[in-house]
């Protein structure tokens, strides 16, 4: 079965792959009236690109988008938005040697597994590159959030054992414009981003954790018993490559709290009903309340990593031994936040129009 | 918008509130041709029936299933399977002083926030008691996996502090049988009910961890980009009320990794390509690998709390106190695996049957 | 696959077969706040229910109805209504013999053909019978029209070769009350029924036409480019057992015109755009166009006639001859409005939510 | 809501308008293994194309195809399959005129009423142009049919009053390609050539009928009880711009036999079960029977027409009168062949891979 669609009234479908002709999305179910164009997505796009900085692959690649329906006079007019981006810069040559031996870490293996061949050429659909897709829909999805006040914003908490202090919730999204690992903690990100480069000289690769913020959503987003906001996110962000852990509000911590702990009291404030805590993380039944929603995600390190590591070769059903080479992030964390920003924002703009706060035909 | 089915090939839709006439569930996409009776889904529901021991509500439901459809004689027969279970001992008596006054934790703000309105006795559909439902997709779910030789099992590895030491993969199912705690490490399971035990007679409550095994999977399950297996299991579980984290695998601690620390490598035996570590989880590039499949998630503290705690009365729009009354289980985990479970249990399936390895349209 | 769902935002699902324990619906999307109790089910289940008049069969069902979710205080509460009909009067003594001789017309074998075994009594889910949960839907569809002063009426214009005359669009409501064929121009009718009487005795059966009506529906409703709402209606009328052949507007006479024979010319009237005349049938671009919307459907004669027929012996495979017994209608037309109007509604209730003129999740 | 996908397990996503930059589709559920090359598009699209003959419009577009992603090494590789067409003949000058004056027999009015603004160019997404994503998706469908030895045809059996003669149902694909019309009756070809022409020459236009057969498809196809074969069929055709009615197999006709007349006596063949006669048009109970599928469209006359036609302003809401002018085929039932063929293509591999006749995931 397919699974290349999400949302259910905000429906992106995505395609393409690594060093394929072209990736792209066709969005459909936005509502008519939304001034788009294609700087709105490129500004996006930017922020996932590779080869901005030390910490990430030199693949050089400008990702440039073209809309190629769905937008007329500089407004959607409800059709379908399609949007794709060509590839350029593939270099496919690395690759050969990899094709009957599966990375370890990575979707090679399950990928055969499933469909018998497999595009092996840089990771094929299973790359990094086809968030491509999911940031072209959150683009979108981004603004129409911004016709309702909502804002999604991701940044690094944590890279390897390195923590980030915590940042004053608004201040967030501007601070993380002043470093490549998009930490709002500059003290943590210097530290983060040489641990990084540590790292990469060592042919080595780190995780860390990522938090994406929704602000000003309403109260009363999330479809019970199986549709829940919580769960959305989660599927959404569990769906994002190296993504091995997500956690709202207290989340893992909750485990080991009491009732009493755990529990965020109500008080009126000037706008409306709010808790004093939000151990909640804004989600309560699996529907939002009002509060900042927060989701943290755990990204496992790159498994791409040079030193020689033990595979098998699929074809002869044999244990052997590999060393990849290509061009690959240390640490995916910094180029993974549009993409989580993307995932949520998608989400959200689904449940938005799924509760009937926009659209469904007209925003 | 609404969302009580889950699945795709075999879809399980919900119905049912706490203190209504009855709860139960329709099966659409089970194959023709399961054994199947009402005993196979008792049992299920038995694991999760209230009142079996003194850890958990007094509440006295016999929670006896009935098969309205979709069985001739004795095997599914490709109709949908209704089922349902009758409310014996709803007693709403405790709930109409609570009708204004959301409980801090609980869903009653953001039920009444998205509809207008709610059925406020017991939880309404907010209530634990709608996994029902789930119990009985998961009862079906787990004969058509037997069948395939395939196992689902969950356990309690964490209460409040106390964790659980690793017991063999295989050995856990049977050991769980053995203490009301559902933990297969007998000595963490003696402490675990003691400190619940506690809790409860200071009217708190705890939370802890639950972990969902899935035993002897196939590779090549699961569908990318969005519908990965890892993306729909950490759906499936945040949907379960008062969970608040998923991960698979090494899941958070993968933050603090390296590449290396983090890749398992593979190798052949007996059964086919399998990795010498297990830190992906049975999980990679949103497919099973053929390895066990590890999912935990983290299970908040029960809100209802006996001490008085700070709420907003929504008809006056002013601040109040409200002291929780009603029957009320001190710790969810134990009564809650049964649901992970048959959650995970009705994913695996799913994605059995789009990947063709059951049916589709009898087994 | 499962196919028992119908609608993406007013989601119903029905189960059960004509034998079994019980039929019922579960309806999943329907806003919260909608008056509704079993009286408004009960009372468009008895417009179907068998035994009620000489051309009807006299299996001696109540068709009693009970709801066993989704209303709280006298309202739906936006959680999923479960309503079922328990099997009463179930005889299967005279299908034992159909076993492995598929009747001519009927489903029996694609039924085998498509799941291995089959509940081959009374037709099992392929049953006429099945439809109650249909019309359970369609009740609590209509009670959502109401409040929109929208209303959907079916009626037989043609038995065999006998063609009703046109009747005021406003009268036929009334009017198809007054005579067991459900036919307004009242002469037709009675010749009508004397037909079905004369092919009954013969042990015969005859076809026919029912229109179907919707009356003040908004203009854009529909969702090009494939789930249009005349194919939405289309594929709703065509999935009513015996249905072959479905028109909207001038229909299959529409293949005889010219574009200025066909074309509806617009003109400003005082409740806004509206055209002179109707050949559209109400819509447009596959979008409603505030006219109103006709679709006639063909009724094909009922498969079961007492006369000999050649079959085969599907266990033998082998050629043989059948005479089926059982107690039939002659004419399903008349009990196929009720049918008729359920379908049409749950589409354009569908299409209201989907187009934001009602809920989605308040009425 | 968004329509603009069709199927469930084989889902094509098509997006673009008449005078946009591109048109196509992305095709989502395709099994990995399929042969594919842009060549296997291009042949069917160019049945389609306009300007190939005299009775279409003068519009001068090559409708050349690009394959974006889906295809590896020359097959499918199980991932989604985008193709594009950019348009080039775009002339939107006769298009500024109709901007506030819908067209009667257009979706004009109706797409303003629904999105409240419009692409007014060339019929914007309402254009028959958009079909050009249909057959995209159908020349895939029509490649998995092949690999199950199924056949999809389409032709033309009246225009207007003039009828074609039944031919030899194994003759008609062959016989279609020697004439404009796409008739079999190479007698009523001419005459009805004629008629179309005479019609053009007077600046009108008419209809037709369209009949759509599928060869060699499998017992047991179909979906009870709403997502029946035939009800999936007539969904997709009646989708088709222009469609005002679709019938299977005896179809209207039924509507005036008896049982004994409409019902399909079955026998042993050496090719397994076959019924003496097809009033059934290949489908019982919703599911297909082995025989062959047979499936009649009624298509309205071209709305374009250029003599004055009454119609409103819909900015000053007053009474006004409009001419056409632009590029129109004076009868469009050849050119829907190909869309015909690929919208019933569609369904039936949706069908066959639900059935689990090709795939889920490999050929």
């Amino acid at each position: 079965m397919s699974g290349n669609t999400t949302g259910k009234m905000f429906k992106v479908t995505t395609f393409g792959s690594s060093h394929g002709t072209a990736l792209g999305a066709v969005i459909d179910g936005c509502p008519a009236g939304l001034e788009l164009n294609e700087e709105d997505i490129q500004a996006e796009l930017n922020k996932r690109r590779p080869g901005t900085s030390k910490i990430t692959t030199p693949r050089g690649e400008t990702d440039q988008v073209q809309i190629l329906s769905g937008v007329f006079q500089g407004r959607t007019d409800g059709t379908p938005i399609a949007a794709v981006v060509y590839n350029r810069d593939a270099d496919s040559s690395a690759y050969e040697a990899l094709k009957n031996t599966p990375r370890p870490g990575h979707g090679d293996y399950t990928w055969k597994a499933r469909y018998g061949s497999y595009d092996y050429r840089g990771g094929g659909r299973g790359s990094g590159r086809v968030t491509i897709g999911h940031v072209i829909g959150g683009a979108v999805a981004k603004k129409l959030l911004k016709t309702r006040g909502i804002e999604v914003v991701a940044h690094v908490t944590q890279i390897g054992k390195i923590k980030a202090n915590k940042v004053n919730i608004n201040q967030i999204a501007s601070k993380i414009q002043e470093n490549p690992v998009r930490c709002a903690d500059h003290v943590a990100a210097s530290s983060m981003e040489e641990l990084i480069l540590d790292l990469k000289s060592q042919g080595n690769s780190v995780g860390g954790i990522v938090e994406t913020l929704v602000l000003n959503a309403p109260a009363g987003l999330g479809d019970p018993v199986f549709d829940k906001l919580d769960a959305d996110i989660a599927k959404a962000l569990m769906a994002i490559g190296a993504v091995k852990g997500v956690e709202i509000g207290a989340g893992f911590e909750s485990a080991e709290l009491t009732g009493y702990e755990m529990n965020d009291e109500y008080y009126v404030s000037e706008e409306g009903i709010r808790t004093t805590t939000n151990q909640a993380g804004g989600i309560l039944g699996g529907m939002s309340n009002g509060m900042p929603i927060v989701a943290r995600m755990a990204v496992k390190p790159t498994p791409s990593i040079s030193r020689p590591q033990k595979t098998v070769d699929i074809e002869k059903m044999e244990d052997t031994e590999i060393e990849i080479k290509g061009r690959h992030d240390p640490c995916i964390c910094p180029r993974v936040t549009p993409v989580a920003e993307a995932a949520v924002a998608m989400v959200v703009v689904d449940h938005l129009i799924r509760a009937g706060f926009i659209g469904p035909t007209k925003i």
